[in-house]
Protein backbone atom coordinates (compact mmCIF):
# COMPACT_ATOMS: atom_id res chain seq x y z
CA UNK A 1 0.00 0.00 0.00
CA UNK A 2 2.20 2.48 0.84
CA UNK A 3 4.28 2.47 -1.92
CA UNK A 4 1.59 3.57 -4.14
CA UNK A 5 1.31 6.48 -2.22
CA UNK A 6 2.45 9.98 -3.90
CA UNK A 7 5.72 11.82 -1.88
CA UNK A 8 2.80 14.25 -0.71
CA UNK A 9 0.58 11.99 0.76
CA UNK A 10 3.52 10.44 2.16
CA UNK A 11 4.62 13.81 3.87
CA UNK A 12 1.10 14.67 5.17
CA UNK A 13 0.60 11.63 6.83
CA UNK A 14 4.37 11.90 8.20
CA UNK A 15 2.83 15.35 9.64
CA UNK A 16 -0.82 13.99 10.79
CA UNK A 17 0.99 10.89 12.79
CA UNK A 18 3.45 13.18 14.29
CA UNK A 19 0.74 15.42 15.33
CA UNK A 20 -1.02 12.64 17.06
CA UNK A 21 1.68 11.10 18.65
CA UNK A 22 2.98 14.62 20.03
CA UNK A 23 -0.20 15.06 21.11
CA UNK A 24 -0.93 11.84 22.85
CA UNK A 25 2.62 11.27 24.69
CA UNK A 26 4.18 15.00 24.61
CA UNK A 27 6.84 15.85 21.68
CA UNK A 28 9.82 15.21 24.07
CA UNK A 29 8.89 11.79 24.32
CA UNK A 30 8.46 11.22 20.89
CA UNK A 31 11.24 10.20 18.23
CA UNK A 32 11.18 10.63 14.78
CA UNK A 33 11.71 6.67 14.91
CA UNK A 34 9.09 6.02 16.54
CA UNK A 35 6.84 8.01 13.57
CA UNK A 36 8.43 5.96 11.56
CA UNK A 37 7.85 2.92 13.07
CA UNK A 38 3.94 4.13 13.45
CA UNK A 39 3.35 4.85 10.11
CA UNK A 40 5.71 1.31 9.15
CA UNK A 41 8.01 3.49 6.79
CA UNK A 42 11.60 3.30 7.20
CA UNK A 43 13.51 6.30 8.82
CA UNK A 44 15.15 7.02 5.56
CA UNK A 45 11.77 7.56 3.91
CA UNK A 46 10.68 9.77 6.86
CA UNK A 47 14.10 11.99 6.83
CA UNK A 48 13.15 12.61 3.30
CA UNK A 49 11.04 14.74 3.66
CA UNK A 50 11.32 15.83 7.42
CA UNK A 51 15.18 16.07 7.72
CA UNK A 52 14.29 17.12 11.46
CA UNK A 53 11.99 16.45 14.27
CA UNK A 54 11.71 20.23 14.38
CA UNK A 55 10.77 20.82 10.90
CA UNK A 56 7.67 18.34 11.72
CA UNK A 57 7.53 20.64 15.19
CA UNK A 58 7.80 23.91 13.04
CA UNK A 59 5.45 23.19 10.49
CA UNK A 60 2.78 22.18 13.17
CA UNK A 61 3.29 25.40 14.76
CA UNK A 62 3.29 28.08 11.61
CA UNK A 63 -0.32 26.02 10.99
CA UNK A 64 -1.71 26.82 14.70
CA UNK A 65 -0.14 30.60 14.34
CA UNK A 66 -1.91 31.11 10.86
CA UNK A 67 -4.90 29.15 12.31
CA UNK A 68 -4.48 31.09 15.83
CA UNK A 69 -4.11 34.17 13.95
CA UNK A 70 -7.26 34.03 11.31
CA UNK A 71 -9.53 33.46 14.69
CA UNK A 72 -7.89 36.38 16.59
CA UNK A 73 -9.00 38.41 13.81
CA UNK A 74 -12.31 37.40 13.65
CA UNK A 75 -12.44 38.02 17.30
CA UNK A 76 -12.46 41.60 16.54
CA UNK A 77 -15.70 41.66 14.99
CA UNK A 78 -17.48 40.52 18.51
CA UNK A 79 -20.33 42.51 18.85
CA UNK A 80 -22.09 41.21 22.16
CA UNK A 81 -21.72 37.82 24.53
CA UNK A 82 -22.83 35.56 22.38
CA UNK A 83 -20.32 36.12 19.93
CA UNK A 84 -17.30 36.50 22.72
CA UNK A 85 -18.32 33.46 24.46
CA UNK A 86 -18.17 31.69 20.72
CA UNK A 87 -14.98 33.11 19.97
CA UNK A 88 -13.17 32.11 23.39
CA UNK A 89 -14.45 28.47 22.91
CA UNK A 90 -13.19 28.66 19.66
CA UNK A 91 -10.16 29.69 20.80
CA UNK A 92 -10.01 26.88 23.31
CA UNK A 93 -10.48 24.10 21.00
CA UNK A 94 -7.79 25.21 18.98
CA UNK A 95 -5.45 25.50 21.85
CA UNK A 96 -6.86 21.99 22.44
CA UNK A 97 -6.04 20.67 19.04
CA UNK A 98 -2.51 21.72 19.52
CA UNK A 99 -2.33 21.29 23.09
CA UNK A 100 1.28 19.35 22.28
CA UNK A 101 2.72 23.15 22.09
CA UNK A 102 1.56 23.93 25.17
CA UNK A 103 2.24 20.99 27.30
CA UNK A 104 5.94 21.10 27.19
CA UNK A 105 5.78 24.88 26.48
CA UNK A 106 8.50 26.31 27.87
CA UNK A 107 10.76 23.13 26.79
CA UNK A 108 10.09 23.76 23.06
CA UNK A 109 11.04 27.52 23.85
CA UNK A 110 14.80 27.02 24.73
CA UNK A 111 15.34 24.14 22.15
CA UNK A 112 13.57 25.79 19.17
CA UNK A 113 14.68 29.39 17.84
CA UNK A 114 11.36 29.89 15.09
CA UNK A 115 8.86 29.07 18.13
CA UNK A 116 10.76 31.63 20.77
CA UNK A 117 10.68 34.33 18.37
CA UNK A 118 7.35 33.73 17.37
CA UNK A 119 5.27 32.75 20.41
CA UNK A 120 5.70 36.59 22.00
CA UNK A 121 3.58 38.11 18.99
CA UNK A 122 0.93 35.39 19.26
CA UNK A 123 0.96 36.29 23.10
CA UNK A 124 0.59 40.01 21.98
CA UNK A 125 -1.77 39.19 19.55
CA UNK A 126 -4.37 37.42 22.38
CA UNK A 127 -3.96 40.46 24.47
CA UNK A 128 -5.16 42.60 21.95
CA UNK A 129 -8.17 40.62 21.22
CA UNK A 130 -9.03 40.53 24.47
CA UNK A 131 -8.61 44.27 25.00
CA UNK A 132 -10.82 44.73 21.85
CA UNK A 133 -13.64 42.70 23.03
CA UNK A 134 -13.47 44.48 26.19
CA UNK A 135 -13.70 47.79 24.44
CA UNK A 136 -16.43 46.63 22.23
CA UNK A 137 -18.31 45.20 25.52
CA UNK A 138 -18.14 48.43 27.43
CA UNK A 139 -19.41 50.50 24.57
CA UNK A 140 -22.40 48.66 23.96
CA UNK A 141 -23.54 49.52 27.87
CA UNK A 142 -26.54 51.71 27.37
CA UNK A 143 -28.08 52.00 30.88
CA UNK A 144 -26.63 53.28 33.96
CA UNK A 145 -24.04 52.29 35.34
CA UNK A 146 -22.87 50.96 38.71
CA UNK A 147 -20.22 48.55 37.59
CA UNK A 148 -16.82 48.29 38.97
CA UNK A 149 -14.61 49.45 35.95
CA UNK A 150 -15.60 53.27 36.36
CA UNK A 151 -13.32 53.15 39.53
CA UNK A 152 -10.10 52.81 37.11
CA UNK A 153 -8.95 54.56 34.36
CA UNK A 154 -10.30 52.17 31.56
CA UNK A 155 -7.35 51.88 29.19
CA UNK A 156 -4.94 50.50 32.18
CA UNK A 157 -7.28 48.68 33.83
CA UNK A 158 -8.13 46.76 30.42
CA UNK A 159 -5.01 46.33 30.01
CA UNK A 160 -4.47 44.70 32.91
CA UNK A 161 -7.69 42.34 32.91
CA UNK A 162 -6.75 41.20 29.45
CA UNK A 163 -2.92 40.15 30.47
CA UNK A 164 -4.74 37.75 33.12
CA UNK A 165 -7.44 36.60 30.34
CA UNK A 166 -4.37 35.84 28.72
CA UNK A 167 -2.70 33.83 30.81
CA UNK A 168 -5.73 31.70 31.97
CA UNK A 169 -6.72 31.22 28.23
CA UNK A 170 -2.91 29.57 27.84
CA UNK A 171 -2.66 27.98 31.11
CA UNK A 172 -6.20 26.69 31.74
CA UNK A 173 -5.25 23.02 29.91
CA UNK A 174 -2.13 23.54 31.96
CA UNK A 175 -4.47 23.65 35.28
CA UNK A 176 -6.35 20.90 34.34
CA UNK A 177 -3.64 18.41 33.55
CA UNK A 178 -1.81 18.83 36.92
CA UNK A 179 -5.40 18.69 39.10
CA UNK A 180 -5.40 15.06 37.00
CA UNK A 181 -2.24 13.90 34.95
CA UNK A 182 -3.58 10.86 34.21
CA UNK A 183 -6.49 11.80 32.26
CA UNK A 184 -7.22 15.47 31.27
CA UNK A 185 -5.33 15.13 28.38
CA UNK A 186 -7.76 12.32 27.28
CA UNK A 187 -9.62 12.61 24.26
CA UNK A 188 -13.36 12.34 26.46
CA UNK A 189 -12.06 14.90 28.67
CA UNK A 190 -11.90 17.36 25.93
CA UNK A 191 -15.38 18.97 26.18
CA UNK A 192 -15.59 19.92 29.60
CA UNK A 193 -12.22 20.76 29.68
CA UNK A 194 -12.81 23.63 27.27
CA UNK A 195 -15.90 24.73 28.79
CA UNK A 196 -14.26 24.94 32.20
CA UNK A 197 -11.76 27.28 30.46
CA UNK A 198 -13.89 29.47 28.12
CA UNK A 199 -16.33 29.88 31.41
CA UNK A 200 -13.69 31.07 33.72
CA UNK A 201 -12.45 33.60 30.60
CA UNK A 202 -15.65 35.04 30.13
CA UNK A 203 -16.25 35.28 33.98
CA UNK A 204 -13.57 37.99 33.54
CA UNK A 205 -15.43 40.07 31.50
CA UNK A 206 -18.49 40.63 34.14
CA UNK A 207 -16.80 43.61 35.94
CA UNK A 208 -17.17 45.39 32.42
CA UNK A 209 -20.79 44.70 31.60
CA UNK A 210 -23.70 46.69 33.47
CA UNK A 211 -26.03 44.67 35.58
CA UNK A 212 -27.99 43.16 32.85
CA UNK A 213 -25.03 42.44 30.93
CA UNK A 214 -24.29 40.43 33.95
CA UNK A 215 -27.12 39.00 34.36
CA UNK A 216 -26.99 37.90 30.80
CA UNK A 217 -23.09 36.25 30.90
CA UNK A 218 -24.66 34.45 34.26
CA UNK A 219 -27.10 32.71 31.77
CA UNK A 220 -24.52 31.65 29.39
CA UNK A 221 -22.11 30.61 31.36
CA UNK A 222 -24.62 28.40 33.79
CA UNK A 223 -25.95 26.66 30.90
CA UNK A 224 -22.47 25.37 29.93
CA UNK A 225 -21.81 24.39 33.86
CA UNK B 1 39.07 21.95 51.95
CA UNK B 2 35.95 19.49 51.34
CA UNK B 3 37.61 16.45 52.89
CA UNK B 4 37.00 18.44 56.30
CA UNK B 5 33.53 19.33 55.70
CA UNK B 6 31.13 16.50 57.78
CA UNK B 7 28.62 14.45 55.34
CA UNK B 8 25.87 16.47 57.45
CA UNK B 9 27.30 19.44 55.31
CA UNK B 10 28.14 18.22 52.16
CA UNK B 11 24.63 16.66 51.67
CA UNK B 12 23.56 20.47 52.32
CA UNK B 13 25.53 21.95 49.97
CA UNK B 14 25.06 19.21 47.27
CA UNK B 15 21.31 20.57 47.67
CA UNK B 16 21.86 24.17 47.37
CA UNK B 17 23.94 23.70 44.52
CA UNK B 18 21.39 21.56 42.78
CA UNK B 19 18.64 24.11 43.53
CA UNK B 20 20.67 26.68 41.97
CA UNK B 21 21.39 25.01 39.13
CA UNK B 22 18.01 23.55 38.19
CA UNK B 23 17.10 27.30 38.36
CA UNK B 24 19.67 28.50 36.16
CA UNK B 25 19.05 25.95 33.52
CA UNK B 26 16.53 24.05 34.41
CA UNK B 27 15.86 20.48 35.87
CA UNK B 28 16.18 18.53 32.83
CA UNK B 29 19.04 20.32 31.59
CA UNK B 30 20.98 19.50 34.69
CA UNK B 31 22.46 15.81 35.19
CA UNK B 32 23.73 14.77 38.48
CA UNK B 33 27.54 14.62 36.88
CA UNK B 34 26.89 18.16 36.47
CA UNK B 35 26.29 19.22 40.10
CA UNK B 36 29.22 17.05 41.39
CA UNK B 37 31.29 19.01 38.83
CA UNK B 38 30.35 22.42 39.90
CA UNK B 39 31.09 21.66 44.01
CA UNK B 40 34.15 19.33 42.63
CA UNK B 41 33.33 16.40 44.45
CA UNK B 42 33.09 12.87 42.99
CA UNK B 43 30.02 11.53 41.20
CA UNK B 44 30.77 8.56 44.11
CA UNK B 45 30.42 10.97 47.15
CA UNK B 46 27.29 12.82 45.30
CA UNK B 47 25.59 9.56 44.93
CA UNK B 48 25.78 8.64 48.70
CA UNK B 49 24.39 11.41 49.38
CA UNK B 50 21.61 11.30 47.09
CA UNK B 51 21.39 8.02 44.99
CA UNK B 52 19.51 9.82 42.21
CA UNK B 53 18.42 13.13 40.35
CA UNK B 54 14.86 12.21 41.49
CA UNK B 55 15.65 12.48 45.59
CA UNK B 56 17.39 16.19 45.03
CA UNK B 57 14.45 17.15 43.43
CA UNK B 58 11.93 15.69 45.75
CA UNK B 59 13.32 16.49 48.96
CA UNK B 60 13.17 20.62 47.44
CA UNK B 61 9.97 20.32 46.50
CA UNK B 62 9.32 18.77 49.99
CA UNK B 63 10.81 22.37 51.21
CA UNK B 64 8.70 23.94 49.15
CA UNK B 65 5.78 22.33 49.97
CA UNK B 66 6.14 22.94 53.47
CA UNK B 67 6.70 26.75 52.79
CA UNK B 68 3.87 27.33 50.52
CA UNK B 69 1.59 25.45 53.32
CA UNK B 70 2.62 27.64 56.34
CA UNK B 71 2.64 30.66 53.57
CA UNK B 72 -1.30 29.38 52.61
CA UNK B 73 -2.03 29.18 56.63
CA UNK B 74 -1.16 32.57 57.10
CA UNK B 75 -3.16 33.76 54.33
CA UNK B 76 -6.24 32.77 56.51
CA UNK B 77 -5.44 35.45 58.42
CA UNK B 78 -5.87 38.14 55.66
CA UNK B 79 -7.79 41.30 57.27
CA UNK B 80 -7.36 44.12 54.47
CA UNK B 81 -6.30 44.21 50.89
CA UNK B 82 -2.37 45.60 52.68
CA UNK B 83 -2.80 42.27 53.74
CA UNK B 84 -3.90 40.01 50.98
CA UNK B 85 -0.99 42.39 48.69
CA UNK B 86 1.30 41.40 51.54
CA UNK B 87 0.46 37.94 51.02
CA UNK B 88 0.43 37.47 46.96
CA UNK B 89 3.90 39.03 47.45
CA UNK B 90 4.95 36.32 49.58
CA UNK B 91 3.29 33.83 47.37
CA UNK B 92 5.15 34.92 44.25
CA UNK B 93 8.29 35.32 46.22
CA UNK B 94 8.45 31.72 46.96
CA UNK B 95 6.85 30.44 43.51
CA UNK B 96 10.33 32.79 41.86
CA UNK B 97 12.41 31.35 44.53
CA UNK B 98 11.30 27.09 43.71
CA UNK B 99 10.85 28.67 40.19
CA UNK B 100 12.14 25.53 38.38
CA UNK B 101 9.10 23.70 39.63
CA UNK B 102 7.14 25.82 37.13
CA UNK B 103 9.44 25.89 34.55
CA UNK B 104 9.09 22.50 33.69
CA UNK B 105 5.76 21.04 35.19
CA UNK B 106 4.45 18.95 33.33
CA UNK B 107 7.77 17.17 32.53
CA UNK B 108 8.39 16.83 36.05
CA UNK B 109 4.53 15.69 36.35
CA UNK B 110 4.85 13.11 33.68
CA UNK B 111 8.27 11.19 35.30
CA UNK B 112 7.39 12.02 38.84
CA UNK B 113 4.96 9.98 41.34
CA UNK B 114 5.74 12.09 44.36
CA UNK B 115 5.16 15.41 42.54
CA UNK B 116 2.22 14.23 40.63
CA UNK B 117 0.22 12.98 43.84
CA UNK B 118 1.16 16.46 46.27
CA UNK B 119 0.57 19.23 43.54
CA UNK B 120 -2.91 18.93 43.23
CA UNK B 121 -2.95 18.98 46.51
CA UNK B 122 -0.94 22.31 47.00
CA UNK B 123 -3.51 23.76 43.97
CA UNK B 124 -6.40 23.22 45.84
CA UNK B 125 -4.96 24.74 49.07
CA UNK B 126 -4.19 28.20 46.93
CA UNK B 127 -7.62 28.01 45.67
CA UNK B 128 -8.98 27.74 49.03
CA UNK B 129 -6.71 30.35 50.65
CA UNK B 130 -7.70 32.63 47.61
CA UNK B 131 -11.62 31.76 48.35
CA UNK B 132 -10.54 32.56 52.06
CA UNK B 133 -9.69 36.54 51.24
CA UNK B 134 -12.55 36.72 49.30
CA UNK B 135 -14.75 35.87 51.47
CA UNK B 136 -12.63 37.70 54.11
CA UNK B 137 -12.65 41.13 52.04
CA UNK B 138 -16.47 40.63 50.81
CA UNK B 139 -17.26 40.59 54.83
CA UNK B 140 -15.69 43.26 55.30
CA UNK B 141 -17.86 45.90 53.18
CA UNK B 142 -19.60 48.56 55.01
CA UNK B 143 -20.75 50.71 52.33
CA UNK B 144 -24.39 50.45 50.48
CA UNK B 145 -23.07 47.98 48.02
CA UNK B 146 -23.23 48.42 44.41
CA UNK B 147 -20.41 46.09 43.33
CA UNK B 148 -20.63 43.59 40.67
CA UNK B 149 -20.99 40.45 43.24
CA UNK B 150 -23.89 41.05 44.16
CA UNK B 151 -25.16 39.97 40.13
CA UNK B 152 -23.88 36.28 40.80
CA UNK B 153 -24.52 33.52 43.66
CA UNK B 154 -21.61 34.69 46.10
CA UNK B 155 -19.93 31.15 46.55
CA UNK B 156 -19.99 29.73 43.16
CA UNK B 157 -18.91 33.17 41.60
CA UNK B 158 -16.04 32.79 44.22
CA UNK B 159 -14.85 29.51 43.26
CA UNK B 160 -14.86 30.46 39.50
CA UNK B 161 -12.90 33.45 40.46
CA UNK B 162 -10.26 31.79 42.79
CA UNK B 163 -9.81 29.15 40.37
CA UNK B 164 -8.81 31.67 37.42
CA UNK B 165 -6.08 33.54 40.39
CA UNK B 166 -4.75 30.25 41.14
CA UNK B 167 -3.85 30.15 37.14
CA UNK B 168 -2.44 33.46 36.69
CA UNK B 169 -0.51 32.80 40.35
CA UNK B 170 0.82 29.58 39.08
CA UNK B 171 1.97 30.83 35.37
CA UNK B 172 2.35 34.11 35.46
CA UNK B 173 5.91 33.98 35.49
CA UNK B 174 5.51 31.25 32.61
CA UNK B 175 3.93 34.04 31.05
CA UNK B 176 6.56 36.20 31.67
CA UNK B 177 9.28 33.41 30.13
CA UNK B 178 7.37 33.20 27.09
CA UNK B 179 7.25 36.76 26.11
CA UNK B 180 10.92 37.06 26.90
CA UNK B 181 12.45 33.90 26.81
CA UNK B 182 16.46 35.25 27.22
CA UNK B 183 15.91 37.47 30.50
CA UNK B 184 12.29 37.03 32.08
CA UNK B 185 13.98 33.87 34.49
CA UNK B 186 17.53 35.51 35.29
CA UNK B 187 17.98 37.57 38.73
CA UNK B 188 17.61 41.44 38.82
CA UNK B 189 14.11 40.79 36.63
CA UNK B 190 12.70 39.01 39.57
CA UNK B 191 11.55 41.97 41.65
CA UNK B 192 9.78 43.57 38.64
CA UNK B 193 8.28 40.02 37.58
CA UNK B 194 6.58 39.07 40.98
CA UNK B 195 5.37 42.72 41.36
CA UNK B 196 3.81 42.38 37.88
CA UNK B 197 1.81 38.92 39.13
CA UNK B 198 1.03 40.00 42.32
CA UNK B 199 -0.98 43.34 40.88
CA UNK B 200 -2.29 41.28 38.27
CA UNK B 201 -3.56 39.10 40.69
CA UNK B 202 -4.30 41.79 43.18
CA UNK B 203 -6.49 43.65 40.57
CA UNK B 204 -8.99 40.16 39.91
CA UNK B 205 -10.56 41.16 43.39
CA UNK B 206 -11.83 44.58 42.47
CA UNK B 207 -15.16 43.08 41.74
CA UNK B 208 -15.38 41.67 45.32
CA UNK B 209 -14.99 45.06 46.87
CA UNK B 210 -17.48 47.61 47.55
CA UNK B 211 -16.12 51.03 45.57
CA UNK B 212 -14.22 52.69 48.33
CA UNK B 213 -12.13 49.12 48.39
CA UNK B 214 -11.61 49.41 44.72
CA UNK B 215 -10.28 52.87 44.87
CA UNK B 216 -7.77 51.98 47.48
CA UNK B 217 -6.59 48.48 45.65
CA UNK B 218 -5.90 51.16 42.84
CA UNK B 219 -3.67 52.99 45.26
CA UNK B 220 -2.09 50.07 46.40
CA UNK B 221 -0.86 48.75 42.61
CA UNK B 222 0.11 52.06 41.64
CA UNK B 223 2.32 52.63 44.12
CA UNK B 224 4.04 49.50 42.84
CA UNK B 225 3.27 50.50 38.87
Amino acid sequence: MTSKKTPRRTAERILQTAFALFNRYGEPNVSTNMIAATLAISPGNLYYHYPAKETLVNTLFDQYDAALTRLLDACAGVRDLEDAWFCLHSLFELIWQYRFLYRDLNHLLSGNRHIETRLPDLLAHKKTALCGILEQLAATKKEADTSFATALPDAAWRDQAAASMVVVLTWWLSYEYVLDPRHAMEPGHEQTALLRGARHVLTQFAPHLPASGRAHLQAITAAYA
